[in-house]
């Protein structure tokens, strides 16, 4: 897989796509992967993520490392594609072949993303990036998830007032293992770290690890070095302590859960009858059955067709 | 289930829990569901949500109709329970026996949101509730899948510049029924209002009907009125064309989806053998074997022991 970008773009596209040639792709590629560091960085819309990522990969790349980046962007249902806006402000890399970047639409595949994620993650991996960083909106449940896909993440908010409290409401605090506040030549700054430095006392003590709050200006590249240093910081502090292992074992098992499902899922609708399911969601519409019902009745009857009990 | 707020807050709290009485209320109350009329709000954090569902509240009391709330807060994983902050503004109908109001926590059961939300719906809506209001964060994917539970959708942003395009992003042009540009009273409001109407004219036209963008101040209670009108414009289109019916099935449809999904889960891991589920982990941590092998070996094997194979 090593090195060829083209061939690279293909292979994750193929995986992203969950083509019959992902599965091989993907198993070929797994026994190889685990050697790169996955860095996150989520917080809400125009916080400056992209930017900040930018950034981080200009310094990672002036460090001699090759970097991979997932940009995991809420997708339309009907474009059916990501939204590359913030995409076109990263061509300073297009050309630098130490540089890959994967824009992944997050396509409705339900619970799906994370394992998503973590498959392109893998085939980048695999190929020999030695640092990964995913960017991804932290607001959302399959987002968070997304977030936890890294062996470090970074929460980054801006200065207004009230987005430290937004950022608890999102669940960001708890999964935050470092914060930046960014766009902090605006006024507010010290409030908002403030603000989230309480907010961390509030969490439960899930480790020694106190997670350090940042300034940054992002688009003047100011405190992208600090981050960088963190991230170093914590990814240290987790091999030390086992974090690291305890964290990659999580979220293989997380993985393996949703594979399961998925197939389990796949083999359900093999096995179902023909107007089985029609069936009864008629009978749903006309509240002649309830859901509970419904389902147990498609799930125990599995091969044998439903429609007599169930009524058309 | 009529008229007993305490008996209706228990029914509700033990169908959130899903505990195990949960399946017989549902069941009870599914045949008399259907009568309500459901109205999201959604949109970033920090639009002006809540008290827009207040004020909602406040018109629809007056109009003398029966409001039930559902509030749906990403649950941090540690605190384990919704952050009711937004909430307490919402006690001036604490003691209005015509209002109920129920915060619902995420809790990361993953794609089970929707299903949820939609339980507690039809909990209410037997209940005798005329109008039901799901309030929720309008960013991630398992929101945007709990605003589709709704039979209209209002979306609600802020003048500040951007807000359309991080609303584009984030997929919430495509699930508006009516936007509101809230604390309209800030600068940027009609230009902010310009850029949703151009972008709702790149929407694929789903249906005849043309959102329309409003212009509001929650706080002071000013489009409020408006947007009451526009939903009962949207209702009535919506039931004119039969996309009343249209969105109910398929909603319908994905519930039965997850409930057979969550049964296949509970079924595999019934049969699961012991030590199985952690011999295919512990050979993925290693690289013994890819995530589809494990994946595989358990789904095959349901009711066999798994470990003789996998090692360990």
């Amino acid at each position: 897989v090593r090195g060829e970008q083209r061939a690279l773009a293909r292979a994750v596209s193929l995986v992203e796509d969950a083509l019959p040639e992902a599965e091989a792709i993907l198993s070929a590629v797994y026994p190889q992967a685990g050697g790169a560091l996955v860095v996150g960085v989520t917080g809400p819309p125009g916080a400056g993520k992209s930017t900040l990522v930018d950034r981080l990969t200009s310094l990672l790349r002036k460090e001699g490392r090759s970097v991979g980046i997932v940009a995991v962007d809420p997708t339309s249902p009907f474009s059916g594609g990501a939204i590359l806006g913030d995409r076109i402000r990263m061509q300073g890399h297009a050309l630098d072949p130490g540089v890959f970047i994967r824009s992944m639409a997050t396509r409705g595949s339900m619970g799906g993303l994370a394992v998503h994620t973590a498959q392109v993650c893998d085939v980048l991996d695999a190929a020999g990036f030695q640092r990964i960083l995913i960017e991804t909106v932290g607001v959302g449940q399959s987002e968070l998830e997304v977030a936890q896909t890294a062996d470090s993440t970074a929460v980054v908010l801006v200065p207004e007032s009230g987005d430290a409290v937004q950022a608890m409401k999102a669940g960001l605090m708890e999964i935050g293992d470092v914060f930046v506040i960014n766009k902090a030549d605006r006024e507010g700054a010290d409030r908002a770290a403030f603000a989230v430095n309480s907010a961390l006392e509030l969490r439960a003590p899930a480790s020694a690890w106190q997670p350090p709050v940042l300034l940054a200006v992002a688009a003047k590249g100011e405190g992208v070095d600090e981050l960088a240093d963190r991230f170093e910081e914590h990814l240290a502090f987790l091999r030390e302590h086992g974090g690291l292992d305890r964290r990659r074992r999580q979220r293989l098992e997380q993985r393996l859960r949703e594979l399961v499902r998925a197939g389990l899922w796949v083999d359900f609708e093999a096995r179902l009858a023909d107007g089985a399911w029609r069936a009864e969601v008629d009978a749903l519409v006309a509240r002649r059955a309830t859901p509970h019902e419904a389902a147990a009745r498609l799930a125990g009857a599995n091969a044998a067709p439903v429609r007599g009990r169930a009524g058309t």
